[in-house]
């Protein structure tokens, strides 16, 4: 399908559901996504950060795409990432992406190689050139090792290079610069600003953005679509409470003890073992290295998802 | 053929030349390799970071690493980087060159996601359990933004998983602390310490160190191989000069203006300036989305390489 | 006079003006003071990064504190910066400005060392033993290089410790954390928690913070005042479009060329500038070793605050 | 007196004893300088990094300096840190030092600020205008999060504004390019360069280095001392013999727990132990907010000791 111009509402970037020889659970990844479209999602974000794009092989990556796209069969439209460190690997995944049916692909900017502005804006370039679907920007210097300027996004959408921004960033400000002038100039009309700062999904539609794409919206769709709808009406109060209660819930990412396992280990792991005790996935696995929640850290995402009222 | 325990000497990380339209030169790539013997190097180290692995595609690395394979035919080792993400990905990468014949793999730490010691360890286990080669560790922190601990390096070595260390990592007091160990511990014989910091060659072999990777032995391998002899006939006084020849030469990694293009670009692009200019390869084009020099630029790899009596 | 618990609304961190010689200039900074008051701020923070604290001697901010509170005479009350690297220096700063007058000290974590969270703790728990006046915590990574965790921030207000955070982080999901914390847990109540965010003032009371100290406050005191108005009032429409008036004026931090000077120089500079072109102080100059705008430059000021309207 | 042109050998960053209530111990500062002075160092390097400098009181800086020139009476040349966050805070430190009898400063690139080269140009030169001693560069990014380019250093030096570098950047290579200059470029004749990096010393000196500034020389005088006189008499098998000796020494820096306490008082805490331990000082109290050791710490630096042939 073609993609809206905006994009708007909740896009959650979608969990890969593993066996447990880590291999991808189709039919698991196929109950998350009726689990997401029965909560009112807006669109489907498959292999990003959240999904383990980093951890997935090139197979596992198309047969995800594959996987969801037939299933949705065009009732919502499908975003890919194509994440890799330069642009002749991520045209490779941008071609297997697309031929796999996905409605957009986002990628971010170089990284691994010490990387500059003029060198981001090429690489951008180079890709809607030949992409064969609109390309949106994916912000998160935390695992990219660079900021995207707000300055270039808007230079690179007002060419027509990108179609739109996922910023990972937490920094508010800069986003609030593409969003202002993605709502004020006449030639970035359709341009799509969606935040992927769960905390702040409120702040972020209060001031201007599309939407949102939440991992935590894994977990509770409902609740995210909720906050959405409540923030397009103008109910500040009620959008408030809603948010804080996600805040809370968002705590579960912090379950795994620093001392034992990174912060992908412990955030994707909660994100799995909620999904696992909510009984949408077969099994909680995270791809190879990661280390396994123990017995104690899945009981506390079981407290977790007991106090925000989803077990 | 087997590697040497340990594998000693000049091991250059081999450029990568490309066509105008960024395809494999694969003759260019022979005649560097034969420039390379003729220099007479102990290793060849195709796909790492000088190689632009980070920007050649799974099949631009696969012929890399068959054609240097079959034309070396077994006069020398031949190393092969598996630079990705992750443990699965990186996998892919192990199956791939050691099926093309690669005698050993270089592999890093995980990149991209927020990553633990302890998932670093499970990682090159896990690699040296699939890899039908012996696995070296590969710490270049400005590009994975972890340093490997030495202390984890060592455990791995002693348990048997790493053949050695290519450290990149610009902090010779950890490295020294990994050779002393190597050289001093009974479990640790055969294990192979490389330093890839081209500026201080000799100190580190002065303090215990099996070889080096220096990017710049592509221009001039002659050089390098002539300072390691030096360095093991203990002529120190004659290797420091012959060093420090080296350090003026390397200054052009530096022509590039940083005010238009990053580190990389200028780097790489001098490096093949430079073998350009020395009639070694037929095209000077860096990977995209790198930024290629100005015809200024390269008149001053040009004068360098006259000051480095190399023209 | 004693801290409102909470403080709540404006409290602009002070520019610190200085004669061609570099010398605290007095009537100026009691121009500025008068100019920020008539716009209706509700507090004043002198010796804070905007402040140039980092530039200034300690007989230079002993002068700033004793003249700013002298002439504010109890109708505001006052905070200052204690801004040095570890406890005993901070603690020297602390008897200085209590004994010139402040009402509440600033502090941020330990810099220069390299610091645990455990010694953070520490830091603040001897600050507040040792201070007459109640202690602020300032958390501005950019500076300081750590970030101050919200879990310890709200161990440290519970115990008494901190009676508030001046949050310059950027990130506002941290910052959520305790505002929606300090606003519920009866143990906090009376923590004061300002943002320092002058991008999203708006985003940031919205979600529950008691007031904003915001740089730009100085250049346009009437606006923040204006916004904050708006935000308290729930008219979030007319207080949307004052913030984006005031991320456009905002804009003029960026008018230093990054090729000449850093951030400091540009930003501290700018603000100086348009404080001149206003007519609130005599001389634009900023501290040493910053380098000073260009007449260029200030001109960009000048058209930054035309289309402000305060021109 | 006048500093040596260059100034050569082992000058050990002085640790600062303190008292049980964290006031400077006279006498056993003394002690230990006369400790030093017996291990035969070069000269001494006060209100360093190593000399808690970050955590003493401008008034009890002084009385450092005061003590130590007093005590060595000119038979040492006696360097000061002067390390603040900018240039008129340096320069009050600068006027201090230089009053209470320092032979030279020591200073660090402006931080806290967010800072440009030519702010840190200019920052030097306004230093050295202003200064009655010479004026050392001071490198040390873990502290000052920036690094000071070589080409900078050199031009610093050509125009005779700084005297001399002391490097604790651990980056080799680039300490190179400022030693090879200073050795051939007849304009910097005299120039001082000294090394921070106590693990390879040896290296170090080996191209071309003037001396070290090892702050674990407070604990082995003499080993620094003997490894110094070895290396200058060509003998390298046993400089590199005595140097691994105090690499194993230097591993007392890592017995405290990362878990309880930071990097600068393991290493801080372990140094005063060791001289608490060996008889030197009367306590070992580090500055405050820095973590004590345990006793089981301690007796682990203790173990090192012992190892060491030093109890």
């Amino acid at each position: 399908m073609t993609l809206p111009t905006p994009l708007t509402g909740v896009v959650p970037p979608v969990c890969t559901p593993l066996t447990p020889d880590r291999e991808v659970d189709v039919p698991s990844l196929l109950r998350l996504v009726d689990h997401l479209m029965a909560g009112g999602v807006h669109g489907l974000f498959v292999l990003g950060s959240t999904s383990e794009a980093a951890y997935l092989t090139d197979g596992q990556r198309e047969r995800v795409v594959r996987a969801v796209v037939g299933h949705v069969g065009g009732q919502l439209p499908v975003l890919a990432g194509a994440i890799d460190m330069t642009t002749p690997r991520v045209l490779d995944h941008v071609g297997r992406v697309t031929a796999a049916g996905a409605d957009a692909v986002v990628a971010t900017a170089p990284f691994y190689t010490r990387t500059h502005p003029a060198e981001i804006a090429r690489h951008y370039r180079m890709l809607a050139a030949a992409s064969p679907v609109p390309v949106l920007a994916y912000d998160i210097p935390p695992a990219v090792h660079t900021k995207l300027a707000p300055e270039l996004v808007l230079e690179l959408a007002a060419d027509g290079v990108l179609a739109g921004l996922k910023d990972s960033s937490g920094d508010l400000g800069g986003f609030r610069r593409v969003v202002t002038a993605a709502r004020t100039h006449p030639g970035l009309t359709g341009f799509t600003a969606l935040t992927g700062s769960e905390l702040v999904v409120d702040a972020a539609l209060a001031l201007g953005a599309d939407g949102a794409v939440p991992g935590l919206a894994n977990v509770d769709p409902h609740g995210y679509v909720h906050l959405y709808r409540l923030c397009r009406a103008g109910d500040r109060e009620r959008a408030r409470a809603e948010q804080e209660r996600l805040c809370a819930l968002f705590g579960l990412v912090g379950v795994g003890d620093p001392a034992r396992m990174g912060g992908s280990s412990s955030a994707l792991g909660a994100f799995k073992a909620a999904l696992h005790l909510r009984g949408v996935i077969t099994c909680p696995a995270t791809a190879e290295p990661q280390i396994p929640l123990s017995a104690d850290e899945v009981e506390r995402v079981g407290k977790f998802l007991a106090a925000g009222g989803l077990l």
